[in-house]
């Protein structure tokens, strides 16, 4: 996980003055000005939103044009997301458009009509691919819009759907329905919570997904009282709009979808982002800022510099290097983030204790690991039985005394301890030689398996790439 | 405490050729002749025994004849310990005499008259101090014989003694009448616990004393099965001569006294000597042998071959060396021990991971502490409440995001970090800072006080006295 918490960013000084002053921030001049100020950065103008409308009905006429060419009379192309919604920031030209089949087409319809008719379009763009969800999907670069064109079953209600991409079209109407007025409360809690580094479900982020957001706005009306709110969340926290909700959830914000009483629109969104959304949210109470928003970019230090501040913290750093599998982010993160954490088990197994942990992944993918130290004691204290306990003692005894490498062998508390030479004192060698061993995902254990370096200390400054070295220079904020 | 087991003296390929296989020991020849060739060796000469009767004979003579020109027609003389019950090893030249006074005497009598008794005796001595036990009793060197003359009262029974040291007249008696026929045992078992390194019940060994063996020989009718006997013990093991005992003790070894159904006489005893013991006695039955009396003595290694000894252990030595303080044994060790735990505490309060600890003491005192490392990152990680605990949270956050050293600041788990200078990331800074607000002994505290120095790796093999070196030799058996 990449994030910019603006914590990192200068406003020590203006917290720390205005803690236990709580500001009234709500509804006055300079919130306004603020709220304007941000809002003119960050809400499409006019010509924007017009071209945009524009390519979105040209591309949903094409299709429907190719499904009638096809004899689909059912099949209808049809806007989805924040595009639809107006609740989209000026220069991310997403576009989302469904194809929707009948509800009760074949799957092998839908999955083989769909795609011809996608393909069709794909072959005016500029580059696409073939992508695979639960059903596959058309991404195109297309006149300077990224967009997804994506087959889905026309279904009654969001419960009983077909396949996870037919709630879209249900989460569409519900917005449309409810936010109009609010479009703007929902750029501000957008454009916020990317300064916050929360905003994104997908697996790399685990933030607030975009219909989760616009739930938040409508459940609390504004974006001011969404942030006042959140400033007093706990994990457990559940907002059900329709009341509605029939299932217990785990996780630390439930927010039951409108469209389907069993789902928690949440359920992507990890602890820590959870507080470092509340967090935010206390410091936007606190000293409301245009920073919070757009956080000022890093000036990267250069390698000595790096080398030096990653030193004045005397801990060891390890490095696991290896070339990027080449699979969509939602695979590779999760794979990297069980790696980290089946590094940190092997590690700790041999007795090393880990500081932080993080990973990046660029043209090459690196797990780095910060160690209280990379070496242990040549020897390691291994305690046995009681004495007393007669037959373990003895053949413990036997085992170990009679062993050519064992340092001393004595008696400490009423057991045997025998000191034994300690496999791995090095944490490089034991990652070089047990690596692979660990249990890491398909993808990530097989780039591994074709070659991995362990690189330590110096090494890690060493690997040139700009935004590695960002990584490391917010370190250990990852 | 200082040691040396068995188990460093090469008999690993004997011990490990012979497990699982139980050597018939008893009362074959070989035995018989290991039992002579230890005797031959530890039995006092007849000479050297009548000489040890003429000096004790002369000395009770001399005290009579001085109490009796005092006018002290109750008090007299007797030789107590182990030159009365023929159960001194050849060699020894200990003499305990006794002043004993009638039990309804005033303490301050016994204390004034007795002294003058003693040091009138003392004239004759070529050296002598006088040494403070519950009462003031003098230690000479008499004639080649180490003299202590003690005076103490003549109570009716060991459950009414007005002071410890009364207690040992019926010690005498009790043995004196019950040995007779085993004192070849009891000098056999007493040169087995010296090989074993747990014989004396000083506070510096903890282990058996004179008084405890004889009473083991007694109970178990024979030095061979004392150490069969031994080989099962456990802690809780329960001997009580008269069946008398009356109070339940906690110590691994209970050994009712006979004279006092209240004392266990082995209540010196420590789990980890008690332990040793067992543990020979197994050594012992396994491979009956000459060297478990009298181990090999150590040629110490030269200073270079010592440090790469410790080196290769690859741990991190630090030793606290001050002169030694100008009290008496008991006095002295375990106040040594009470700073070695002093230490520890001091050292894993602020991370520092301890492996093993000991002191020496000769001129000067060292405590030699060997750690997984002696030092530790420069930041340490303070964990803070959970964000979702709003005020708590924010108290914390203002304290730390307004510091100036702070390294980062994040959450992790839900719970805000703080990363913090370590205070001692050096726990040789540490000691030499902080050591002096220990709770340790008066005496040891007061030397350390005084001047102490903290010495590193190499410095420490710099310390020239051959008996640390040996110490050092044989770390951590110590």
């Amino acid at each position: 996980m990449v994030w910019y918490h603006p914590i990192n960013y200068n406003f020590k000084n203006d917290i720390s003055s205005l803690i236990g002053q709580k500001v009234a921030f709500m509804e006055n001049d300079a919130l306004k000005e603020l709220k304007e100020a941000v809002l003119a950065r960050i809400s499409p103008r006019t010509e924007e939103e017009a071209y945009l409308k524009e390519i979105a009905e040209l591309l949903i006429k094409k299709i429907d044009l190719i499904a009638c060419s096809m004899d689909l009379k059912d099949v209808s192309a049809n806007l989805v997301g924040s595009a639809a919604r107006n609740t989209w920031i000026s220069g991310t030209h997403d576009l989302d458009i469904f194809i929707m089949f009948p509800g009760d087409a074949s799957r092998e319809e839908l999955e083989k009509k769909g795609l011809i008719i996608a393909r069709k379009i794909a072959e005016e763009s500029e580059s696409f691919e073939e992508r695979y969800a639960e059903h596959p999907y058309i991404n195109m670069r297309y006149r300077g819009f990224d967009v997804d064109i994506v087959p889905c079953f026309r279904v009654g209600s969001a419960a009983c759907i077909r396949s996870a991409v037919d709630r879209t079209p249900f989460h569409n109407e519900f917005i449309k329905k409810n936010i109009q007025g609010l479009e703007k409360e929902v750029l501000l809690l957008k454009q916020f919570m990317k300064g916050a580094g929360v905003y994104g479900s997908e697996l790399r982020t685990q933030g607030f997904s975009g219909y989760l957001t616009e739930l938040l706005v409508v459940k609390y009306s504004s974006f001011e009282n969404v942030i006042r709110s959140a400033c007093d969340w706990q994990p457990g926290t559940y907002i059900d709009l329709n009341s509605h909700g029939t299932i217990q959830h785990e996780e630390p914000l439930v927010v039951i979808d409108p469209t389907d009483p069993k789902r928690n629109v949440a359920a992507a969104l990890s602890l820590d982002k959870f507080c470092m959304f509340i967090d935010s949210c206390r410091e936007f109470v606190l000293s409301p800022s245009l920073y919070l928003f757009f956080p000022r970019s890093v000036t990267p230090l250069d390698d000595r510099d790096l080398f030096h501040k990653l030193k004045s913290r005397g801990t060891s750093f390890i490095a696991i290097a290896f070339k990027t599998p080449d699979v969509v982010e939602d695979v590779l993160y999760p794979q990297l983030y069980k790696m980290e954490l089946a590094v940190v088990a092997l590690l700790e197994e041999h007795e090393f204790k880990v500081l932080n942990k993080g990973s990046w992944a660029g043209q090459n993918t690196v797990i780095l690991m910060e160690l209280v130290s990379a070496t242990l004691p040549t020897l390691r204290k291994h305690r046995g039985p009681p004495v007393w306990v007669h037959k373990h003692a003895e053949s413990f005894k036997a085992k170990y005394i009679a062993a050519e490498d064992v340092f001393a062998f004595y008696i400490e508390n009423g057991n045997y301890v025998a000191e034994v030479p300690r496999k791995y004192p090095n944490a490089c060698s034991l990652l070089k030689e047990r690596l692979t061993s660990c249990s890491i995902g398909k993808q990530v254990s097989s780039a591994a398996k074709n070659g991995f370096k362990v690189l330590r200390g110096s090494e890690i400054c060493g690997i040139h790439d700009q935004s590695f070295k960002l990584f490391l220079m917010n370190w250990p904020n990852i």
